[in-house]
């Protein structure tokens, strides 16, 4: 099974495809998609859904994983990442109703083994169940991996997690 | 010119088309488009974007003019506001690079005289411009109505209200 796993963000919309087959994991791709300040608008939430849609048509993914959002720094911050958030989930229902979300910490959960663990034990958590050379950067693409790799494991326990 | 007025929501998106020629307008169509509660996130922005889609195949607005979000009752509503926000960005922008945003202050100022106006005031004032037999309803629809009459009343002064 291949998961795409989203972290939605205006700026920087993290990604992270994985495939799965029993308790092995392979990491076929990872990174952002960036918009700039100073866009207008309309054209980041373009280009966010045309990179998720591209995303999509490359990996196949049987299930996308989003890491949900819970917190912004204030209203304004909130009604952008919303925006953002609402550009990926647009592009991936055109192909897929297997949409499902996790938390911030039932991620850290799932791949570190406790909710509380920072960024940096995530990453390397990931780095080892990967088999990656690297740590997976920025920290967006990251926490995307971390994502999948949470809905891999979530296993036939996801359907309690389809985005709602 | 024709103008789509849009006031973003995501349980209810108001819409308003009207036709402006020299001072003279006339109004097209105006109403909600409406997702419901308890239906997953995925298919409500999708009824948002497919329901903008349809508005801009049936009217062919020349411009788009929305109505500015600011405010939110806190975080995780204004994450959902700002989906539903992006989906009728997305949708516009498919057909129109002429996207407008207009704050509520503006359209009560241009459409009742005064940036201070309550909803009624706003309303009663539609209705005469427009020459309507009854007041426009819901507020969201007649919210949208006065963000379209706005920008045909700001004319060459338009660019200004260009989305950023």
């Amino acid at each position: 099974m291949i998961v795409l796993g989203i972290d939605p963000g205006y700026a920087l919309m993290g990604w992270g495809a994985v495939q799965g087959e029993g308790s092995r994991m392979r990491l076929l791709g990872y990174g952002c998609i960036e918009t700039h300040a100073g866009t207008p608008m309309q054209y980041r939430l373009r280009t966010l859904q045309m990179g998720v849609r591209d995303l999509i048509a490359m990996y196949h993914p049987d299930d996308v994983a989003f890491e949900e959002l819970f917190f912004a720094r204030n209203v304004t911050t909130a009604l952008m990442v919303g925006a953002a958030r609402g550009a990926a989930i647009i592009a991936a229902v055109e192909s897929t109703d297997q949409l499902y979300e996790y938390t911030p910490m039932q991620i850290k959960q799932a791949v570190a083994g406790h909710g509380k663990a920072d960024k940096r034990q995530v990453q390397e958590m990931v780095k080892l169940l990967l088999n990656m050379k690297e740590l997976p950067r920025p920290d967006d693409a990251a926490d995307a991996i971390a994502c999948a790799i949470t809905h891999l494991q979530s296993g036939r326990g996801k359907e309690q997690f389809r985005m709602k």
